[in-house]
């Protein structure tokens, strides 16, 4: 990235918790470095971003974030080489978006020399937090909320935008099987479906626990008009693999434009796979699999790269997918984690250092 | 109600500020009493509700409602009568309907006992800043937050449910003319638009800023599969006044169950007025405009009861309603408000009396 002057304001904790954290035994999202990065917006515009201490906010109850739920975020990771340098995977993706998401929340955009330094400086400050080792990272959290006070249901004049750092290991683990959603629905045509507005993640927590007391681990959404066009997961893209093709839905503004999707994307390309980018009917995933030709199916996302799913559910049908030897999944995974972690040639020009 | 025997815990404000009040000039939303009331969720149970000096929460940055929008709220109002008694309106109803809202976002109901005690113990503390005469009121915002601290994408195991008290006159003034959503939408079939959650109503603000550019206050929302039905307002219920029937959509999941529009819907019925619950479609509203049929619409709504609707646009073309005699509208208005405020008989039991 170009060097954009933006000053950052840094106060430095007094002492590190460090020391205290079991590494070997991280809950996702669950542990916080030292450091925090701070913006505010008032009076029109972003004041001086300050990185400071982690620790609780002093907010009115009455403020608009609680009420109305303005406010969106982004998900993105830092890695550690071999050689204690630190990198980040196509963060220009996760800036662009996240003003992307802003905009249709009717958020000030937030500018780019203020994301950059801000995350770049926190991220020097708390490097020693990052574990080196394939799975170990640092998960960032960028987000925005609106601070002002006052319930009266329109735009609010003031907001935070924040940088939280959470180190992690991998963030699912165990078998991942998934519900075809035949009711409730993530999204609407001309809603906020593309944008990760903190409002869509709260609105899936219900169905998601009924799919999880049915012994799924996340749900696949369907199209909300018909039901029949399979979208995304509630954190992933999803790939389906027919036979030797590649198959996922097109971006709408319904599903959330996935920097992991994109990668793959054009991975697969790279390796001559026949990718469609195109609708999808549950109805061809179960003729598939009826055929065997469903080979597989797997879900992209910065906080796990790619998740391979073992089966689905669908009316009370349950479907398991055939154990593989030359997965894709598995491919890709390991080509991007070779790429985030420094140790493969990066001819698409994703890694970015930290320095 | 039932006199259950829940506790509050009340501590008073050392001082009351009630005196630096200017009540002729009360922007909605922006001033709030000298008590708020707070109750806390965690080990699985809701705690014993608190009355505490209004000031600001500490809240980790972290909590889930800042991500994931798992957060809903109630709108409701207190009136005094010329004999300083106080009261609610068929405040059942909006117990019932945030336990519904908490439900859909996977929120833990809240206790009816804690509900009503704490309300009431909460308007009794704070009764001198309810004003007398029509128009003034006192706004309440029930609302419940999570607040775990912890960024993974799941329900969360701790929350706060509490009440905040705002004077107010009447919530909009000036004239009101509504745009026709021809894209935007504001709730998915299967999503969570019958629930008063945070995220439908930062959603909504982007749309409606553009609306406001374009000389309207507000959209008329449109369901999202074909933009042909109408369906509500941003914070309002909607009836179409053609002849001399009364048309208004049907409740369904993606339209608030407005206390209002009920009230409204029994009150039509009782002076024999002919309410036509249905689908109602752009094409016949335009149809009913051009023929001179349609006589008005109204939005109605716990902030300003019953909102008169002077035009509304649709496809780059302005329908302006005729000046009404006998308006639908100004009589529903009047009723109620007679009701709210102890000023006719209450037939239908609606009046709540706080002691
Ligand atoms: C709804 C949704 N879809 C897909 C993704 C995957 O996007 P990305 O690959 O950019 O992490 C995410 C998470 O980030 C998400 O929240
Ligand atoms: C989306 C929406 N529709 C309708 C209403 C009107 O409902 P009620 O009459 O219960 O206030 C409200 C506001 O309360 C609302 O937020």
């Amino acid at each position: 990235m170009e060097n954009i002057a933006t000053k950052v304001k840094i106060t430095k904790a007094s002492s590190s918790k460090l020391s205290s954290v079991d590494f070997s035994n991280l809950t996702f999202g669950k542990v916080f470095t030292d450091h925090m990065m701070v913006c505010d917006y008032k009076d029109g515009s972003w004041q001086t971003p300050e990185i400071v201490p982690y620790g609780p906010l002093q907010m009115y109850p009455s403020a608009k974030v609680f009420h109305y739920g303005q406010a969106v975020f982004e998900g993105m990771k830092a890695y550690k080489d071999d050689e204690d340098k630190v990198w980040l995977f196509r963060p220009e993706q996760n800036f662009e978006r996240i003003n992307k998401s802003s905009k249709r929340l009717a958020i000030p955009e937030f500018p780019k020399g203020h994301f950059f330094n801000g995350l770049e400086e926190l991220l020097k400050l708390d490097k020693e937090w990052i574990q080196k080792g394939f799975g170990n990272s640092m998960y960032l959290r960028p987000f925005v909320i609106a601070t002002e006070p006052g319930v009266s249901a329109s735009t609010s004049s003031e907001y935070k935008f924040m940088i939280l750092c959470s180190p992690a290991q991998s963030y699912y683990s165990g078998e991942v099987r998934v519900k075809v959603s035949e009711d409730y629905s993530r999204a609407a045509d001309g809603g906020v479906g593309f944008a990760k507005a903190a409002g869509n993640y709260g609105a899936q927590f219900f169905p998601t626990d009924i799919a999880n007391s049915e012994g799924y681990q996340q749900i696949i959404w369907t199209d909300a008009n018909t039901h029949e066009y399979l979208e995304e997961a509630g954190t992933m893209n999803l790939f389906f693999r027919i036979g030797d093709k590649l198959v996922t839905a097109p971006i709408s503004d319904r599903i959330l434009d996935g920097v992991t999707r994109k990668s793959i994307i054009d991975l697969a390309k790279d390796a001559n796979i026949d990718v469609e980018i195109r609708r999808i009917k549950v109805a061809e995933l179960i003729e598939a699999a009826n055929a065997g030709e469903l080979k597989e199916i797997f879900g992209s996302g910065t906080a796990t790269v790619v998740t391979p799913i073992l089966g689905f559910g669908y009316k009370g049908e349950k479907y398991e997918l055939p154990k593989i030897e030359d997965s894709y999944a598995k491919s890709f995974k390991d080509q991007l984690l070779k790429i985030q972690y420094n140790q493969a040639e990066d001819k698409f020009g994703w890694r970015y250092e930290v320095k």
